[in-house]
């Protein structure tokens, strides 16, 4: 690329412009491609990618361009993580929970069974050790990990029968991401790791009996409600599930440093346009999915009960097995323990009134 | 500003290093001023202001500088919204409950009695129809609004004496901020209007009997508990306060689009900077308050049933007294509801159980 005749000339007329002048300088430009994870359907995970593409195009004046790609246009959507670390792609938008096969201690940059909400992921990330702890993770890797959208408290998921007590989770084959499987595995559910586009037709077929996605607007749009009656709530491993652009290491040391603020900064934004989105576009969802049939149930105390306890025997098991996790958990947990004792104070006691109360005076 | 000779020679180096050459190039220079409503030392707050000049300048690699300043340093913390107005700076962070005398509706911007959390503020600016009344209400006065940060659901504040039920508030100077001001009038309180800085003299003096501000963090720097015993939550006019830079619609208007962007993006990575700072320092600073003989305690709920009903009657007067909140108010309250109902799914019955069930586990 070089200095066009035409290009100089526009640059000493916008130095006469001074202050007004574009920025734009035809040097400097950088093409990458971001592979998703996530179905170009579901606008809300997906649509974090063009967000991010379109954020640090129109701060770099057109120069830093992003192309974006849903599952199997370059990678299929669980392969995203070895797309990043061997060169195909720049950089990929994806869910750490789906790796953690590779190494468990990826989790801590997702979600873990009875962790943090959305919130507290992003304080323990920017303000605890969360981020250092995280990037040590990745480090042998050779990847680098920007958070980049949360969908909120999920859904327990979809059952074609009802969940009455634990011993009902006996044999069931449920499709469910990260930690989540490890924990329904205790209590008797045989887990499957499938992309997101591939769980309905699994369900429809029988290849599996249950599934979990991530809530109303998602699970609308994927179908789970034609072919399973029952939809439980909370889903306890994904509290706040943090998801990430992964970027191959290699080429962030080449990024400008104006482009590598830009994109950090575009996927700040993202991180939280994703929230808002789930958070404006969940309420009318399940409305929707309750007026065609669903029969939308909290877990019985019991549940969730046994639930926390065979989480805190995975801990233990990942503790034994990893010393990486060992390191990382108890700095995890602690902070995680502070925050629940916290947020039990304003932020809940407000909430549980101020959800409930108003319902009945207006 | 002229391109210099050393300039011309750097654009064309740059131009055949390609990919990896820094898009800095010294042309398009602005410089603005911030000033901000909020205390230096108040690093939540205020702090978000660096922040975000520090972003625009890594991102428009040096050429777009703004210059932060605190209350007084340029004027009083109270009139950043008259000094956006008529020019004096660009642009001003602040928050629009302290300029309801000047134009109600601006609270919409804000955060009202018994409304929406941070994150539902969030989903109702983005994807409700928040941006565009917001703008709006705006657009008369010279000034665009950008979401700049948030501090979480706050503390109801700290008092002399005890509370024990509505009748306790006869009588009772106490600084609080937009409509709860105007709530609290209702319950026979006297509200005053500080900024942030004054309040501790003001209480210490005894101008003030109680004061708001807004949580843990922030309190205890400013040293309330040094004149209060009683610390009171939950804050219930603002579940989710969001803070805002100011710009001048001239200035904006003005700037070259790719900087407009930068500002845009670094305002939403400073949303919830902010947040996720709150988040992770009121923890430890409740812990201290307490320790040092802080008495927290939750408000009854018959005071937190009499305020509701309170705030309601604020919401009557001010729709016959203003056409323009009349028109935006249905539109956000009906927004409020189905969040409330939807949160009180996935959301708060996570919490519910997390936030409580953990501490007895493990």
């Amino acid at each position: 690329m070089s200095v066009s005749r035409r290009t100089f000339a526009r640059i000493a007329a916008a130095g006469t412009a001074a202050a007004v002048a574009s920025p734009a300088i035809a040097q400097g430009a950088v093409k990458w491609r971001m592979t998703s994870s996530f179905p170009k359907s579901l606008e809300g995970l997906y649509g974090a990618s063009p967000t991010v593409a379109r954020l640090v195009s129109e701060m770099s004046d057109g120069k830093f361009e992003i192309q974006t790609f849903g599952p199997g246009e370059i990678v299929p959507g669980l392969q995203v993580m070895d797309a990043v670390q061997n060169g195909t792609v720049e950089c990929g938008h994806t869910y750490s929970g789906y790796y953690v096969g590779k190494n468990p201690t990826v989790i801590f940059d997702g979600s873990l069974p009875f962790g943090l909400t959305a919130r507290q992921q992003n304080a323990w990330y920017m303000f605890g050790d969360g981020k250092r702890l995280i990037d040590e993770v990745y480090d042998g890797m050779g990847i680098v990990s920007i958070p980049m959208g949360n969908t909120g408290g999920q859904s327990f998921g979809w059952f074609r029968k009802e969940i009455k007590s634990p011993a009902d989770f006996q044999g069931i084959k449920m499709r469910v991401a990260g930690f989540g499987g490890r924990v329904m595995a205790k209590l008797g559910v045989v887990p499957q790791q499938i992309a997101g586009g591939d769980s309905y037709p699994a369900l429809e077929k029988g290849t599996i009996d249950a599934c979990e996605w991530v809530g109303p607007y998602d699970d609308e749009k994927l179908g789970f409600n034609k072919v399973a009656k029952f939809y439980y709530y909370p889903g306890f491993w994904e509290g706040g599930p943090m998801l990430h652009v992964l970027v191959n290491e290699k080429k962030q040391a080449e990024l400008p440093k104006a482009y590598l603020a830009a994109l950090e900064t575009a996927c700040g934004e993202a991180n939280q346009w994703m929230q808002a989105k789930y958070d404006a576009q969940n309420p009318p969802a399940l409305r929707r999915l309750v007026a065609s049939g669903t029969q939308l149930r909290p877990f019985p105390r019991a549940v969730l009960e046994a639930a926390e306890k065979a989480a805190y025997e995975v801990y233990d098991e990942m503790s034994a097995k990893s010393p990486h996790f060992k390191r990382i958990y108890p700095d995890w947990k602690k902070f995680r323990d502070e925050q629940f004792l916290w947020f039990r104070v304003a932020e809940l006691t407000y909430e549980n009134f101020a959800f409930t109360a108003s319902q009945t005076v207006k």
